[in-house]
């Protein structure tokens, strides 16, 4: 705890005490601010493997996947707790590599770590991250779509799936630019915390998710938040086409395969020319795939008509893709 | 998570929105509030086994040694996040009778849940918890101690502990009130939110840490945030004498026991008359026990003349007690 205080503690404007007394204390009190709370765990053998993901990726990625709740919120990522349960071999220079790759992380996105514990863990490594975060300028729930808006989303979707394929099939190095774009993909997601905060504070989004489990699922979460439908027009998604030359199907991860940590957002259709012509340069590719609808569920545009597109992404706990 | 959101999720003034979202919302500009943030890991195997705790105390346990931790610095629990790792056989029914546990202690506390995640696990059971809670009216670390001031312990110390032993010889039932109490110290510890609010609030408390890991060892970090030494009387300690009935030590017990999640707390030696007087009725006993003195190390003061307390209490990462 000491080492990992002294190496890796967060340093930050409101920030009073950071790791070392029972609790952090932090300053919160600004004038209309609401803070924003996520937690999240990764577990061996479930989320990752421990030969798939090396230890500072694992720090990156258990940061990353809290960050992205927040950034889906529309507020900035501010405090960060991590609790670790770890077999006891080899901890130290685990945990040293670990707090590197988060540190990369955390630095770039102005987030502070405040608390930690570390246990022994008679099984694999658990690793359980909690994330607060605000924002002054208001926050942006799943529950605000209304038929008509317009469904954007940041990013190329199923480049993180195309990346676990890979690393199934004992791929852990890459031979090609697309190879490891999709294992980065996999390793080291990109969580969108500015791109977040910004169509929150600019007033363009109505709702918005963080697409961790496919956008077949996240998407049907945000219409069953909102009381919606939605299409989605398939010619439009930005797809991984990569991934077709290794057999797979570039729709399918798309829609189906998880831990893109991008966001899908509902922007209200007669702002979409502005945030369009708003939309930052050195933001991700933002693109329109769809909008809402009245009624309920989900259906694809295809070239040979609409269909149903039924969730078929990731659940934490019942498994299956 | 919709389960456990409709039964178990919390509500409370300042919070916008609990459970269901990317991360919950909450308000918390007041005038000269500071917000503490803790987190914990209880990892089956390691800190309990199942066999020994029923979801409803892991349940209620988990909350308790987080809500320990805020009560150590003087401020009042607010909001939890908790996530599970489970194996998925019979994972729902043991959400309810964890959360059913939770919610007793959460209720009484004033504690929300806001939020959560759920696991698969493919070893036993890791339950990740992490509290927010705040004060308007300082916190108290553990660094404030000053040579002279007064130490103070809340209840009775090493009951847990003897627990903990009836537990591993085998007795998981009561045959009396001392087995009974001893088990349920084990089972169902009793954080000191409300002494630990009222001894920040009224400016007793100069330092003050909880009794997570032992005496010997919560007082030893006391003193090194302090940088002062510390005399502990020990014909003073609050002891669970029954445990001698059962082949044990008391005085063993209270010094290196742990789990206990008493307060610890330091008082100016001036200030200690006026807190014997104000110290509410309903509140477990408060026992003085020694004191912080300059110089670094703990001593016993005993019969015989003074010797050195070094720390055995339990250390979370490499065991031993």
């Amino acid at each position: 705890v000491e080492l990992v205080r002294r190496r890796f503690g967060g340093r930050s404007r409101g920030l009073v005490r950071g790791i070392g007394d029972d609790a952090a204390v932090f300053r919160t009190a600004r004038p209309g601010e609401l803070w924003v709370a996520t937690t999240d765990m990764l577990v061996e053998k479930v989320d990752f493997r421990a030969g798939w993901l090396r230890p500072e990726d694992l720090g990156h990625k258990a940061l990353a996947v809290n960050l992205s709740d927040v950034a889906a919120m529309g507020a900035v990522p501010r405090y960060a707790l991590a609790a670790l349960a770890l077999p006891r071999s080899g901890a130290a220079s685990w945990i040293a590599r670990f707090y590197r790759g988060w540190t990369g992380l955390a630095r770039r996105s102005g987030v502070a770590l405040i608390g930690g514990d570390l246990s022994r863990s008679p099984g694999g490594i658990q690793v359980a991250v909690t994330v607060l975060g605000s924002s002054r300028s208001g926050i942006v729930y799943r529950s605000g779509g209304r038929p008509g808006d317009l469904l954007y989303v940041t990013g190329t979707l199923g480049c993180a799936a195309a990346g676990l394929h890979l690393l199934r099939r004992g791929r852990r190095r890459a031979v090609g630019g697309a190879a490891r774009r999709a294992l980065q993909a996999q390793a080291r997601p990109e969580p969108r915390c500015e791109v977040g905060a910004w169509l929150a504070r600019s007033g363009f989004a109505r709702a918005m998710i963080d697409l961790s489990d496919g956008l077949s699922t996240d998407l049907a979460r945000l219409c069953s938040a909102s009381s919606v439908g939605a299409e989605v027009d398939i010619e439009r998604l930005p797809l991984f086409r990569e991934a077709s030359g290794w057999g797979l199907d570039p729709v399918r991860l798309a829609l189906d395969g998880g831990e893109d940590y991008e966001l899908l957002v509902a922007v209200p259709a007669a702002r979409a020319p502005r945030l369009e012509r708003a939309y930052l340069r050195r933001f991700p590719p933002l693109t329109r795939i769809g909008r809402l609808v009245a009624g309920r569920g989900v259906s694809a545009l295809t070239g040979s008509g609409p269909r149903r597109l039924p969730p078929r992404g990731f659940d934490h706990f019942f498994g299956g893709r």
